[in-house]
């Protein structure tokens, strides 16, 4: 099974990539883009079948690991 | 209008980060992981109300800006 993982920074945490992307992009002439946030990406494969299982241990996983909760939230998409 | 997107390295590429999160999974007793991909997450908001206006908008920024095209893919969600 294949877990795709989004983690963002939380809404209100300051976010200095993003807004230097928002510099880049204006400065390169693309005009009405506003709040850009970059967040992580990941994917993996868990040799697991069962969804509930699966879903589990990659919250696990992120909590423990890829995802600082403090500040970002993490949202898992299995296939 | 609401663009998602998600940049992850081609197939073939080395991606040493990745890796390096598999590494630290197993080191926590997470077994059955497999092939560890890690990439980058974009949010941004753009002033288009017509979809394929603002798709080929941020076709564009991906293409000059956000993702190098060699090794990189990148894919686009409107919402």
């Amino acid at each position: 099974m294949k877990a795709k993982i989004k983690i963002t920074l939380k809404r209100g945490v300051l976010d200095p990539q993003g807004k230097a992307i928002e510099g880049a992009l204006a400065s390169l002439s693309f005009t009405g883009v506003d709040n850009v946030r970059q967040g992580k990406y990941i994917e993996l494969e868990i040799d697991e079948t069962d969804k509930t299982k699966a879903k589990a241990k990659v919250d696990a996983m992120c909590q423990k690991l890829l995802a600082n909760t403090v500040i970002e939230n993490y949202e898992v998409d299995l296939v």
